[in-house]
């Protein structure tokens, strides 16, 4: 008898009271981590009138927030969705999020759409800049400088008949590759603005616990030695992702492969996940994650198909292009291919993608024969395809009405998207379980006193890519960031 | 730095032809367990024409099919379904299962569903005792012999918007307490009448693999020694759950408390996993579990609303029993109670689920001090309870029109169902990862060549217990079983 082989994480030890000779600096808060989740529990704390530090592994503030495409997950009736005549209500949100993602935690879900307008007035109060545009196409990153957009499963089954569908990814003015970065400099201004003490190239590599499992500060490692600070109320984790700990990923997302690429900035090797473990809270969705090589732009390569190596569909094609992803992980050798006829060809415009043509054929049965897929797999799976869609629907994986349309235009073409073959970026969505003001939670769901976990250190609302929208890591994390925050500082929130 | 600690799990070593001096017998296929999924897919294989060899580990056949309550979940139309008068069709099946569970290998799951009836059929042409009757009311053990009932979440929402809700679970002639071994009878004589070969007292210990991957054969314990059998097309893993199985259940299912209880027999000791995995079979969904103790009958007690140690509600009372279990599993310290009012009281009726009467108040304000619940929380969790259900509306969480009444007739009672007090029952649903074939998969989706795990030794369509319906074990177990005999005998489906 031999035992399951098992990938060993590191865990940072915890300290006690009594391994601290002298605390080099006592405050009241200790926010680790400056990216969008630990700037907003900053200013949250501070303005509770608490002493707060800011403790950031960088040399300046931004996180991977500030390299992100800028994207909030907001909702319930922005301006922003009003100005685009999007009507939109905190019941309709959490109709979507809750049939989506069957959250672990319904009400901290429910409290972030009830407040979910509000939240988005705080931030332009920051200074956040969001246009109240709208951009009607199907993108990933948006080079131009529209606020909201389709970001998730809202139109597609089942989840369009469980909520009206609107539109909640709200991105920052700036194009997506600079969104993220004018989003956070607002934010960072006004910790200067406000005069609240950070400092900076501060790495936290342990936890202070005392003998009733309080946190009560942490171990700093900076470039000239190590410093102990004692935080009073608490500390707050927002110390980002594990998108970089291959321990983590080895252990729990074996199916990532050499061809996937974390979206990523060094610092995201899983500090938060590790110190939130060593202090005993639990973690989730450790095998959860967005991977991301969209078929679009151009939208009409949605209307052709997509098969797995048994010439099988496997997914509706109009799904957002996370919930495809992680199905095309899944499939048999993680193989995929998209089919299209010649009214619907076009090459897919994501370059990082790297989705290779691999060949036209006159028939389908002639593709078949050149993808090596079973004998009379792709044929069969064809026939009912067009069958259906020629009737406007799609009985096995229900895709909209508005992207079916029998593919019997030949000559007919197939690109590679293959999960080991194309390149698929990647964010985490596990980490530390939280509840609704931030705290981190022991397997049993109970708090962890005085730490609080916030932004991609915590786990995502979603728990797998299938249920993701883009904008639920800023979204969520700047609105759990605020709560911790108050909560931390003792103040009631709302 | 330490490492995370691990549990260790006991895998079997793989054998390798060169391991057996000389095979004691050869067949075409060998069954390893007589259950349900074993039985039809020895049946089948048998009927295709090749050897089989049924291994089984207790001294008859039956397994832990035959002491449940021998429910299978079917639709599509079946006979009873029609005699009810409850219209269903594969499509409206594969929709409900498709949105609830979001299956792994939806085409697999389509399969089911558009083979539903006909299996149907072929049960009852084996013999499989169905009545033709329908059972109206909310139980969880039927105490009397019709069929049809309502085993999930069909009429919950979201669900019910994904497919016009049909009840599906069939249920043999026969009691809850007997139905599955009246069930498991005629399938066991028909192995006996068509003489497929049996050893009993056997249990496979480990599996044999040749250096191309592919699986040849077994070694089998017995009381007075060891045999080697050789099985030239391929080895069917049917030997049931791993309920009883510590070490998975502690690296798995650390949720599961000292007053959780498994629905199992002896041999349910995880042994089909591990045969799996020793062959390089991966697992699926092995943090999933069902548990249950159900608040009903009597379906009163629905109308009562269940809260959380924070005096919160987290689902909606009226979805089936494993899915609010699971969420119960979930809550702070696991603690919840059930609270009604005068109008509403009631005992509940399962008496294995040791539910206890915490005590009565006059208002809602005392009970929530008698709970230590925190200030304000109850009054404040009823309050919008009871304006939405004056309204005939549920907005936070759904619960149906049917169930829903204001509570504000007092005296007020609580229940404490907290899942560490109350007893509840539980059957593991993760495994082996399968095909539509019943064929072991690897990492990637990729069969082990000559291996094939059906039943509760593979991982169920749904993954976890909040989609669970029961008759989602025989159902599938008893048609993918069908489906690996006849693909082990080479043999087309269908």
């Amino acid at each position: 008898m031999q035992s399951e082989p098992k990938t060993m994480v590191d865990i940072p030890a915890i300290l006690s009271p009594a391994d601290i000779e002298s605390w080099d600096r006592e405050v009241d808060v200790a926010v680790v981590g400056q990216g969008v989740a630990g700037t907003c529990a900053a200013l949250e704390a501070h303005r509770a009138g608490v002493d707060v530090l800011i403790i950031e592994r960088a040399s300046g503030g931004g996180g991977a927030s500030g390299m992100s495409s800028g994207i909030f997950y907001l909702g319930g009736g922005t301006p922003v969705q009003q100005a685009a005549g999007y009507p939109d209500s905190a019941d309709e949100m959490a109709n979507f999020l809750m049939a989506s993602c069957d959250p672990l935690d319904p009400n901290a879900t429910r409290n972030f759409c009830n407040d979910s307008a509000a939240h988005f007035d705080w931030l332009e109060q920051q200074g956040v800049p969001f246009e109240r545009s709208y951009f009607s196409g199907k993108a990933v990153y948006l080079l131009t400088s529209e606020c909201l957009m389709w970001t998730g499963n809202e139109k597609t089954w089942p989840y369009n008949l469980a909520a009206r569908p609107a539109p909640r990814g709200h991105k920052v003015a700036g194009t997506g590759e600079n969104a993220g970065a004018e989003g956070m400099k607002p934010l960072l201004q006004r910790c200067v603005d406000e005069a609240i003490p950070a400092i900076y190239d501060s790495a936290v590599i342990a936890l202070v616990q005392d003998s009733d499992g309080r946190i009560v500060g942490v171990r700093v490692k900076q470039t000239d030695g190590i410093l102990h600070i004692k935080a009073r109320n608490g500390v707050i984790i927002a110390c980002g992702s594990h998108n970089l700990a291959s321990d983590l990923l080895q252990e729990h997302l074996p199916l990532l492969s050499e061809t996937s690429e974390p979206l990523a900035i060094p610092s995201n090797d899983g500090a938060g996940v590790r110190l939130g473990m060593s202090a005993g809270a639990s973690t989730v969705a450790m095998d959860g994650v967005i991977p991301t090589a969209s078929i679009y732009p151009p939208a009409q390569l949605i209307k052709g198909i997509i098969v797995n190596a048994n010439g099988e569909r496997f997914v509706a094609e109009d799904v957002y292009h996370g919930r495809l992803a992680n199905f095309v992980m899944e499939q048999p050798g993680q193989t995929a291919y998209l089919i299209v006829d010649n009214d619907v060809f076009a090459y897919p415009e994501i370059p990082s993608a790297k989705h290779t043509l691999v060949d036209g054929w006159e028939t389908i049965a002639e593709m078949e024969a050149g993808l090596n897929l079973p004998a009379g797999a792709l044929v069969a799976t064809m026939d009912e395809y067009n069958a259906d869609a020629a009737a406007g629907l799609d009985r096995r994986f229900h895709k909209q009405a508005d992207w079916l349309k029998p593919l019997d235009n030949g000559p007919y073409a197939a690109f590679d998207i293959s999960f080991n073959k194309s390149t698929y970026l990647f964010i985490t969505l596990g980490g530390i379980k939280t509840d609704t003001y931030g705290r981190a939670l022991n397997l049993y769901a109970q708090p962890v006193p005085g730490l609080y976990v916030v932004g991609a250190s915590a786990a995502h609302i979603p728990r797998t890519g299938k249920a993701y929208a883009s904008g639920l890591s800023l979204g969520p994390g700047s609105y759990f960031g605020r709560r911790a925050g108050r909560h931390a500082a003792g103040a009631d929130w709302g």
